[in-house]
């Protein structure tokens, strides 16, 4: 009978073109199908919580997969890590019950868009932060983020409001801007996001930082349900998909972990 | 006349085969020497304070150069920023008097060691961490450093004690190991190192750690004058030239800076 496992992994997504499977691409999922075809002989398909563009990076990304031979956890992820290029490394992988769903069962999400807010960036982490130079207004993103917080049509921050998505109301349970000397970072969280909505959001909030945009048009601009030059899509590399929530009642017993 | 430049810049040393200059080799101080030539049309030799291996990275590099035709500090480092790839960024250029010396001026260095010390490292800090997956005994390698420091011949701590060098004693002023969750940070300060003695220290310590190597064995091996297996080199990626540090006499007074 085949066995579910919930993963969770972290991954450097500079050198793939995103999370999905796409022909003639080097993605995550696609490394992550081959790496356990390798281990296991199986071809099962890794379902992630969602997807993640090119460049965009995971500190925890949660995906779910079958496989039909019994494996220990602790073996997979330890011959996962020593198949799989030093970009994407297995934290931990656990058996999980059938119901399991990493991208349904998932609560929620935590998205994180971290700034270099300074004339240079660490040659080290260049790949790992948005760069923008010039001193950014925390006090009017601060305002601003607390205007996006909470339930809102956000047909403004999305890249493609004409796809098919039921509604465009989401909830941001968290919509927080942290200054830490250079470091700006900013904490997105919900139950679910549009697409390019993250960042969306953070291109809009770095042109509020920079005062290109004043942070009192933020109530305008969702009420718009209009995407316009005011929000810009900011660069993939400074987005980390920081965390997937479940609740606890998906797991199983401690005895069968 | 000519104008000499004190330049402090940082760089990731993953794509280079070190600092020095090389025939056919991509090396820091031959992406700088073209980047000035590219900008000023002259071919100033970039001098730095040392050299740094391949894979080693700089957090502070110092170096000088002159130049005969004027330049302003500020256009230059934002001119050199313009021009060199993004693995190499200049923090701040200044004019300095003709006596200066990266090399020989300098008061003193600092290395830093960087490990993680964890069952997997975050993709993001691969090329900058070395890798210890098993628990460090930090108190042993304290030890073990306290013994370290001050003056001793460190011919036991050199990859190539046959060198003509005048002679192996050196003074650690400062040999620290500090551990912060899984960072495991070595900090050693001296006024000059031998060839590959941080790495060498770095290696011997992790195999203190280890407890491959007893602490105790450390002035027995100082006093041996003799490398063995016992100090194994530590790859370079963990390397990071922290800081060099000047006597406030070299520099110009405030007003021609």
């Amino acid at each position: 009978m085949a066995q579910r496992y919930k993963m969770t992994l972290a991954y450097d997504g500079t050198r793939y073109a995103g999370w999905q499977v796409q022909p003639g691409e080097k993605t995550v999922q696609g490394e992550l199908e081959f790496a356990l075809e390798e281990l296991t002989g199986e071809s099962p398909r890794v379902q992630g919580s969602g997807r993640t563009d090119a460049g965009v990076h995971a500190r925890a990304q949660v995906v779910h997969f079958e496989l039909l031979g019994p494996k220990d956890p602790g073996r997979l992820t330890l011959g996962l890590n020593a198949v799989l290029d030093r970009d994407i490394r297995v934290d931990k992988v656990r058996r999980a019950s059938a119901s399991f769903d990493a991208r349904r069962s998932a609560t929620g999400k935590q998205y994180r868009y971290l700034i270099w807010n300074g004339p240079i960036v660490p040659p080290n982490l260049r790949l790992y932060r948005t760069h923008v130079s010039r001193p950014l207004d925390l006090d009017a993103m601060k305002e601003s983020a607390g205007m996006l917080l909470g339930t809102n049509d956000f047909s403004a921050f999305t890249a493609n409001p004409n796809r098919h998505v039921p509604s465009t109301c989401r909830t941001l349970r968290r919509m927080e801007v942290r200054g830490n000397g250079k470091e700006v970072t900013l904490i997105a969280e919900s139950e679910g996001f549009l697409y390019k909505m993250v960042r969306s959001l953070a291109g809009f909030l770095i042109r509020v930082g920079r005062g290109e945009v004043s942070s009192v048009e933020t109530e305008e601009i969702l009420k718009s349900k209009t995407r316009t030059a005011r929000v810009p899509t900011a660069p993939p590399e400074g987005l980390w998909l920081w965390n997937v929530f479940y609740s606890k009642r998906i797991r199983l017993p401690a005895v069968n972990r």
